[in-house]
């Protein structure tokens, strides 16, 4: 839920895939539930970011005091969808000490030998934490299944293992908010021009980038099976049009607030006697 | 160096503890080196704090380029003296996902079976990456000195063996910025005393912190020794008075971007044909 009435429909509601949703129809320039511009987006993001940031103390806070539940943000999306500045405009507005953030590109040599959750499993959030995973584990039903790195019945069947993995993760205490995050086509050409035009942002061209490009429908296909198939009553995938990046942010914000939000936690009680310790702290 | 004309002496030349410094002449009130008020301070680490994100993103494209260099923040105090909100307020500024962060408290049973500076080994920032050290290997020549848990030859023989290994660290590219925060008996009896008044803060409260309040001189003693013995040419420390949380963080704020701006970086050249990039991309 939010309180502003900027939205018209929470993001929570309105971003939630659906059975039967087509990502063909999806319009990635769209606001979805938001009445608001581009400045309110601004404005809102700061707002929200400090709620943000509280809730996240407050989960910190009970972690401390041996709550191992935690906050896991999982993003997916094509090049220059913006995970990167989802992380730094989003994530960015908590206390760096709460966060363990993750990062899944290509695996590593090491990484290559074990099944493809090890690494996953590696970095789940600590009880208190807020997890940030910057792509991961659906990497092995989209760019594997794309690039035929391994045959079909084995990517095929990782759907439902996911979905096991992820009901184990929701069971144990972990509120998995698992964002797609949807550029179109021509909004990443201008990205990816944007790259090639400035000096201090070559570092993040890879001609790769422009490769996969010309791999678009089958992608697009993979997101959709992805979507079909992962998105579940215990984690569920929330569909962010991402040409807009105020809009993705402050969408991305609703999102963590309401998972915090549903985790009901309040400042954790003394687990010492208030009275005594404050006659020692006195006399000290 | 700095910008602004509020700091009369820089925080990197007046902080920086010389031989023959004496811990007990030190006002932890002060603010040395800024003529400014706290409203200055507060404006200041705004700015200031957007300017080491620049310098943290360059750094990051580095590194993501190949380069190996890092900043590593040693975070070292008293309890209360604001390791925690240094983390949250100056490390805060820069993009979460260019910071390795980790907490040294009481060693885990299997931290207690290696030696002591294999859990900070692990730790280590990646190349490209800011380190944060909220407490670190020093705790070995302080609570553990303070504390007896290891006899006087033991601990006597870290100080070198710390120094050697910072050596090397700054040897393989890594610019060490150690912080010795510094607050006063009555401050930390003040901020204590908040968090017996503040239910939400109860959570921050340890009836041990009490306990080594009865301590004090033995660890200004230790936190001497400490200054005299491991502040080197390659890793000098930082005295910083912290009864007023608004000058450590600016000065701390300054301290790191002196490190950044020593590595002298420049944002990484193209490693692909830009022209044959775009000529490739217009036509994807």
């Amino acid at each position: 839920m939010t309180d502003d009435s900027l939205w018209e429909t929470p993001a929570v509601t309105i971003l939630r895939s659906q059975p039967g949703f087509d990502l063909e129809g999806l319009d990635r320039n769209s606001t979805p539930g938001f009445t608001g511009k581009k400045a309110d987006g601004e404005r809102l993001l700061e707002e929200r970011g400090a709620v943000l940031s509280g809730l996240q103390e407050l989960l910190y806070a009970n972690g401390r005091s041996g709550d191992s539940r935690s906050v896991l943000l999982v993003l997916q999306g094509m090049d220059t969808s913006g995970k990167g500045g989802m992380v730094r405009h989003v994530v960015g507005h908590v206390d760096p000490q709460g966060v363990d953030h993750a990062s899944f590109g290509v695996p590593t040599d090491e990484e290559k030998q074990h099944h493809y959750l090890w690494r996953i499993k590696k970095q789940l959030p600590r009880g208190g934490y807020l997890g940030v995973f910057d792509r991961s584990h659906y990497e092995d039903v989209l760019v594997v299944r794309v690039h035929d790195l391994v045959p079909p019945n084995v990517w095929g069947a990782r759907y439902d293992e996911i979905n096991q993995f992820e009901k184990e993760l929701v069971d144990a205490g972990t509120t998995i908010v698992k964002v797609a995050m949807f550029v179109s086509l021509d909004e990443q050409k201008k990205r990816l021009q944007e790259r090639l035009d400035r000096p201090e942002k070559y570092w993040k061209y890879n001609p790769g980038d422009v490769t996969e490009r010309k791999l678009w429908p089958a992608y697009q296909e993979a997101y959709q099976a992805m979507l079909d198939k992962t998105s579940t009553e215990h984690a569920p995938w929330y569909v962010v049009p991402c040409d807009r990046k105020w809009y993705s942010r402050i969408a991305v914000t609703e999102l963590l607030i309401d998972a915090f939000e549903s985790l009901d936690l309040s400042w954790p009680p003394a687990d010492f006697d208030v009275e005594i310790e404050k006659a020692r702290l006195a006399e000290s």
